[in-house]
């Protein structure tokens, strides 16, 4: 019955595939200066529309072997004037990125040139690609699952080292391969219980329980260590958020400014956020962090000021990292008492908290200890986990010692050689469902209910797994329609 | 002695070779998203390079064909992590863009990707490429002469098919060839004047003035039509400069932005303006306009008033076409002071100029037509030679025939297929130069001066034709230097 799924998707695969047999083109390269542009054609026409348009120096697009490399020109209209010198790259069904027969035509780097010649083209029989339209031919010829594909546009968006490394090991089938595993162990699990099931009528029972209860254990687990890493796989793609929380009076900016500015590395907005705090990302020895300037909390716990400072606290309630910034030139029963009403809203489990005494260029030394030793003694009495460090925004002192302490906290987000992290919200919801099966599974099991049934919820885990790899598309369409509208344009 | 000559600049040549005969590497795409990303590297070490940081699915780089594409891997480190899959295509030298041994690697259009690249090959032994050094080399090494190598950034920048045309016709040594023909004339002559030089002692005058005379004006009219094209050429890559002038609140501003909007066609601020003037370029049926919004000129032609409107009145004369901005609803006497003083600075020979009735809107159709009828009787009178048109700036009626009659005063800048036009201030001075020496030339010829003076004139007007070529550099170093600097990294 599995198998016949898997033969069902195929058929529709086909069916999709042959909407798309058409030869497409687009610019593959970013528009802007420099030097070289390349325009992409991939499709079953693809060498005929390339001779419509190129004279090669020798010979024709048609006739060049695979892999190889041919110098020629773009004639622009009838009477033979030349648009460009170009280099024309031949690929042979199936060894090419698509599957598909394809040319890459590399001209000089000019958006006039682009764009006379993918009209050409065009005029020629091709047309214009779809977003993402190349890596979704690529999937659908087979060339990569979905999980690669999807792997495609994050290697592509990559900023850290990190980032990149886990994006790869998707992009080259690390990620895949678990789930093949994964899949399986679970494949052989439903053979056994579908054995019983042909069974059934004569009542006898060959899968032996205990074997598959172990099997399944083995199997959510693995399920679940995989969703498990999708907070630490999303953190080091969309940054650690840091949450940067205190009086309007702080110096909540200038400490953001100082950040970014002292470190000059790349630093952009965060697309969508609220209007009401600033985000800006900022790469540390390899660790993405995305702080987030919220609106000045009120340093009094008073029950109606709370209202006016309740964004700023959901910010800080899904932050990794808290950077409570003090005044050090507070008295000492307010100082305390702010760090009390923050910490108090500090999940230690799952948070870091760190108290920021800022200011510290304008007091004496031995009064800036004096402070610290006193809020030392204050978070160890009342057992906050905290690291407590006395800095000035303003001039940048114990700054450094602030972002040595945040890799610090943060190391394990560099990833070895061949971890595999999940980074994809669809992969994670559905490693989450294909978890919640496996439970109920287990659950069906112990407590003797109907083979049938307890295969049904084991086939559910495996349309989950076999939904990140698209193995198992059910409306593929949809799916395949979000997931590349999210491609550029070439790729 | 002009063999010697060249001979002697080619052994500068060969030593400004051995300087960069080291192996260079750069991105050759736009930094930005997009599909593919290029890394470019020349040189005599770029196979063993490629080597040490690539490996290839068979073979290696260094045993590769000319002209073939390899699949491989990026290693980024010795436990052998993989940074990115690649495409590699080689070219051997003599036959690459550079004249030397060369890769291209094509990798995933991401910015960490294509700089840790670079950085791997830098470790390797590659040179981080100056600007515009792949462009140089292949100069160095004869693959292009000098005036094909300063079109390739000329091709770059191209916005319009015109420009683009006089680009590759000079990236492609169109205009080569002709100063190719041009310098076979005039060796033909010195060649003659030498022979006379060897004998001179003997008194013998072997070369036939008349026909020397005859094919130095041949030569000299070929340089001055090569020379008089720079104008043209000159509008067609800058645009035509169309100077809106008028008084403060004639609706100057209006108009610009009402034709910039109105067409979403390529616009873009010119860098280098002064201040006190906006100029925006904008493309009408494939020809480049760069409109100039002046300051409002007081019309008044009080002498004391003139001071503050001596800019604008710049603009005017430096403009090819001036569309004086008048509002319609001004009493006809006014007006017609206000046409009168525009008008008296125009340049009729060599300026176009358009009167502009604007806010046309505001009064009724028989208003506005009896403006015109008084306004065209009184430039007839004149013998003003100009258009005028009723416009509203403001609802956009009008601008559709203004735009037509603007690419009309304009038809000669779309250029033939072949037309060769001089677009670069190097080259015109060049020719000014060598013009100047035929003339004199000519005088020293007719005044029967001493043969070996009228040797040097010809020499000297050799000389800049070889320097457009780059056949002849007196300081290679620092011409080359001031040419390649402006092209981009990477070319």
């Amino acid at each position: 019955m599995i198998d016949c799924q898997s033969e069902r998707s195929s058929v529709i695969l086909n069916e999709v595939k042959n909407l798309y047999s058409d030869t497409i083109v687009a610019p593959a390269t970013t528009p802007g200066t420099g030097a070289i542009s390349i325009v992409r054609m991939s499709g079953p026409e693809c060498f005929r529309i390339a001779d419509a348009v190129l004279k090669l120096q020798r010979g024709t697009v048609s006739e060049a072997e695979a892999y190889t490399i041919h110098y020629g020109v773009i004639l622009s209209d009838s009477e033979g004037s030349v648009l460009d010198d170009v280099l024309v790259s031949v690929f042979h069904a199936p060894h090419s990125y698509t599957g598909e027969d394809s040319v890459e035509i590399s001209t000089h780097a000019s958006s006039y040139i682009v764009s006379a010649l993918v009209r050409l083209l065009m005029e020629a029989g091709a047309r214009f690609a779809e977003p993402g339209e190349f890596t979704r031919r690529a999937f659908l010829n087979g060339k990569m699952d979905l999980a690669q594909a999807e792997a495609v546009a994050d290697v592509i968006s990559s900023t850290t080292s990190a980032a990149h490394r886990i994006a790869m090991n998707q992009l080259r089938g690390g990620f895949s391969a678990e789930l093949s595993a994964l899949r399986s162990e679970l494949l052989e699990m439903a053979s056994l219980l579908e054995l019983e099931l042909d069974f059934s009528e004569e009542d006898v029972e060959f899968a032996d329980r205990s074997k598959l209860l172990s099997l399944l254990d083995t199997a959510k687990a693995h399920v679940d260590k995989l969703a498990s890493s999708f907070k630490l796989g999303n953190m080091i793609k969309s940054g650690v958020p840091v949450a940067i929380v205190g009086a309007a009076n702080a110096g909540k900016s200038t400490l953001l400014n100082a950040l970014l500015g002292e470190e000059r590395a790349i630093v952009s907005d965060i697309a969508g956020t609220t209007r009401d705090t600033i985000e800006e990302t900022l790469v540390i020895d390899g660790i993405l962090f995305r702080f987030i300037d919220t609106a000045g909390i009120r340093e009094s716990s008073d029950t109606i000021e709370k209202i006016g400072v309740d964004r700023a606290l959901t910010k800080l309630s899904q932050a990794e990292i808290v950077l409570a910034l003090l005044d050090l030139d507070t008295p000492e029963e307010s100082l305390l008492e702010s760090v009390h009403s923050l910490a108090s809203r500090v999940n230690f489990d799952s948070q870091k908290l760190f108290i920021l005494l800022n200011k510290a260029d304008k007091m004496g030394i031995s009064a800036v200890n004096k402070n610290v030793t006193i809020l030392n003694n204050f978070v160890s009495r009342a057992e906050y986990k905290c690291n407590i460090l006395a800095i000035s925004a303003k001039t940048g002192k114990g700054l450094e010692e602030l972002e040595k302490a945040l890799v610090e906290a943060e190391k394990d987000l560099i990833p070895n050689a061949d971890s595999t992290f999940v980074t994809n919200t669809r992969h994670y919801e559905a490693l989450l469902k294909a978890s919640s099966a496996l439970a109920q599974c287990r659950t069906s099991l112990t407590r003797n209910i109907p083979t049938d049934l307890v295969a049904e919820d084991l086939r559910q885990s495996l349309r989950s797994i076999n939904e990140i790899l698209g193995t198992d598309l059910l409306d593929p369409e949809t799916i395949l329609h979000s997931i590349f509208r999210n491609h550029c344009i070439g790729k």
